[in-house]
C-alpha cells in the first residue's frame, strides 16, 4: 500500500475524528476509493472501532434517478436509523467520471437532496469529516496527471495541522470581535457585517484537507459587488465571470460571461440562495493552484470564498437570523493581486499577505 | 449492460423479494458486483423503492480483522439499526480472491460472526434473498473460464420458477407427512426421523438460484454413516472423503482422507455442530456439475446435502427441539449412481431419478 494512503487514513481517524474503541464509524465512499477504505479498516481495527461502509456509486445513482419519479423521493428510514446510531462519519469523495450525472434531470437530483436532508442534519451532530481520495477523473478535472494529482492531494493533507491551527487562530482573533468586513479585489467590492457571529477555524477537522477560516454574515448586511473571477461548476456546467450586485443582503442584479442561465436557476432555487451564507478565507499554503475541486480550491491561500445559500451551523448564534436554503454553493475570488481585506476600517490582508505575516508592510 | 445482469436484477426484486414502492431495500454487495448493483438500482428506481448499499470488501475485512483483538468484537449498533428499518435484504456474493482471508486467524472470523448474530436474526424476519454475481475468482474456484462461469450462473437462474415450484411440491408432499428417511449411496447409509417437521420448498425465494427441498431432522434421531464423497471447503482448506458415524443424533466417530484436523475443529465448535441441522435435496436441473460453490452445488440435481450445525428456522415447529449452533456447514453426497432414498420404507428416488419422474421404473 502507498504510504500516503495510510497517512491519509491515520489523519482521518485521529486528527479529524478522534476515533476510539467501540465507536461506531460510518464510511460513505465510492468504489474507486477502495485503497483508502482498506487503510481505514486497518486503522479502525487497531483502535477496536466498528466500521460499516455505505457504498456510493454514481452509475447506480444515475440508473436509479433516471427511473424514479421526482415526487416519489422519501428519506431512507434505514439510512437515517444507521446515522442516528453512528458516532463518527467519514465522507469520502473521488470521481470516476465527472459527467456521470449529466443525463439526469437536475430536478430529480434536487429531490434526492431534499429527501436526504434529515440524514444530513443528523450527521452534523456527529464527529464527521469530508475528504477526497485521488482518482483519474478528478485529476482530469484538475488538468493534472494522475500521479501529479496524487502529489497535490496528499501535499495538501500532509501538513503540520497544529501549526496551521495557530496561524489561522491569528485571523480568528481579528474576525471574532469585528463588525464590518470589506473585500476588494479587481471588480469586487463587497461589504458585510459579521457583528456577533462566531468564527470557524478549520485546521483539518471538518474537512481534510482543512485550512480555512470562515464565518457567516448578518443576513441583510451584504452590500456591493461580487465578481467571481474563478469559474465555478453548477449542474455540470461552468459559470464564468459571474457578477452579483447585493443590496440589503440580497442579489438585486446579476450577469455572467458564460452560462448565465445556470446562475439564474441557482439564484431562483429559494429565497436563501440569493443571500450570502458564508464568508471564508483560504489559508492552506500546501494548495498552490486551482484544481476545479472546491474542497481544495476554497482552502487555497490567496483566495476568499463566498457561499450563496445556507449559512454555517457553527457560526450563527441561536438568537441570530440563520440564512436557510437547500443550497450552499461556494464561489471564489482571487485575492493574490490588486486586492485587500479590511476589517473595521483597517487593512488586514493585502494581495494575499496577512497583517501577521512577513512581507505585509512591503506589499 | 449484459441483458443477463438485468434479468438477474429483475428476478431479485420481483420473484425473490416482491419489492414495491416505498420499500427500504438494503443491498450488501462486494465491489466486484457493481454491474448487478447498477441493474438493481435501475429496477428499484422504476418501482419507487429506497435502496442503500453496504459495501463488502474482503481486503478491508482482512485488514480490519488482522488488527482487531478477538475479545473486542461487538455488534455494530448502526448496522443493527439499519437492519431493523429495512423491508428487503438482497445479499450478493462474488469473490475477487477466494484466498483473501487465508492469513486471518479463524478465531477472529468466528468472533466477527458471533458479533453479527443479532443482525442475522433481525434479517431473517425480513424479505431476503442470497445470490451471487459471477466473478473471475469464483470461475477459477469452479475451474471454469469467466465466460463459461457466467453462462453456468445465469443458466441456473434463468428458469421457469413456477414449474420448478410445482415439480418440487411433489417431493414436499412426500416428505411433509413422513416419519423416517434413509439415504443410501456408496458408503453412506444414513437414517433419521423427520416426524412433525416442516418441509421447505425453495424455488428461488430464499436463494437465487433456488431449487431445493429441505427439512430438519428430529435432533437425536440421526443414525448410521455419512460418507461425504464431494470435497467441502472449511477455513480455506478442502476436506476430502469425510466419514461421520452417528448414534442418537450425534457424531461419535469420524475420519477424513485429507484435512481431518479441519473437520475435527468444525465438530468441536459447539455441541450443535456435531448434530445434523438440515437434510436437503438438490432439484435444479439447470445446475449439471459441481462448482465448489455451495449456493449452486447444494441445488444440483442428483445430490443430497446434510448440514452440520444450526437447524432450519422454517422447518422446526416451535414445540420441537431446535438444534442450535454458531455453524451451519453443508456437505454433499452424490446420489447419481448406486443410490436410493427411502421414505417410510418406500424408495422415492433411485440413482437421482424421483418416483414422480420419467425413467424411475427402469432405473
Amino acid at each position: 500500500m502507498d504510504d500516503r494512503v495510510r497517512m491519509h487514513a491515520e489523519l482521518l481517524v485521529d486528527h479529524c475524528t478522534d476515533v476510539s474503541a467501540d465507536d461506531n464509524v460510518l464510511i460513505r465512499a465510492p468504489t474507486q476509493a477502495e485503497e483508502l477504505v482498506v487503510a481505514l479498516y486497518e486503522q479502525l481495527g487497531e483502535r477496536g472501532a466498528r466500521p460499516t461502509t455505505s457504498w456510493l456509486n454514481s452509475r447506480a445513482s444515475r440508473a436509479y434517478n433516471r427511473e424514479m419519479d421526482s415526487e416519489d423521493y422519501r428519506t431512507k428510514d434505514h439510512d437515517l436509523a444507521a446515522m442516528k446510531e453512528t458516532d463518527v462519519v467519514i465522507l469520502v469523495g473521488g470521481l470516476r467520471n465527472a459527467a456521470e450525472m449529466s443525463d439526469v434531470d437536475p430536478e430529480k437530483r434536487a429531490a434526492a437532496g431534499r429527501a436526504r436532508q434529515p440524514i444530513l442534519e443528523e450527521r452534523l451532530d456527529k464527529r464527521w469529516v469530508i475528504t477526497k481520495h485521488p482518482t483519474a477523473a478528478d485529476a482530469q478535472k484538475a488538468e493534472m496527471s494522475t500521479e501529479g494529482w496524487k502529489e497535490f492531494v496528499y501535499g495538501a493533507m500532509d501538513r503540520d495541522w497544529e501549526a496551521q491551527r495557530e496561524r489561522q487562530e491569528q485571523l480568528v482573533e481579528i474576525l471574532d470581535p469585528a463588525s464590518e468586513v470589506r473585500v476588494v479585489s479587481g471588480e469586487t467590492d463587497l461589504r458585510m457585517s459579521i457583528d456577533g457571529m462566531e468564527t470557524l477555524n478549520d485546521y483539518g477537522t471538518g474537512n481534510m484537507p482543512g485550512g480555512e477560516v470562515a464565518t457567516s454574515p448578518v443576513v441583510d448586511s451584504v452590500e456591493g459587488t461580487l465578481f467571481v473571477d474563478v469559474p465555478f461548476r453548477e449542474s455540470g456546467r461552468e459559470v464564468h465571470d459571474a457578477r452579483l450586485e447585493f443590496e440589503e443582503g440580497e442579489v438585486v442584479e446579476f450577469d455572467a460571461g458564460r452560462n448565465e442561465d445556470v446562475l439564474e436557476r441557482l439564484l431562483e432555487t429559494d429565497a436563501g440562495a440569493r443571500r450570502v451564507g458564508e464568508l471564508g478565507v483560504g489559508m492552506n499554503r500546501g494548495i498552490d493552484r486551482l484544481s476545479h475541486n472546491m474542497l481544495f480550491d476554497e482552502k487555497m491561500g490567496d483566495t476568499v470564498h463566498v457561499a450563496l445559500g445556507e449559512a454555517m451551523d457553527e457560526c450563527v448564534p441561536d438568537d441570530r437570523e440563520f440564512n436557510e436554503s437547500s443550497r450552499h454553493v461556494d464561489v471564489l475570488v482571487d485575492v493574490s493581486e490588486n486586492s485587500f481585506i479590511e476589517v473595521d476600517g483597517e487593512v488586514i490582508q493585502r494581495d494575499g499577505v496577512f497583517r501577521f505575516e512577513e512581507g505585509f508592510e512591503r506589499a
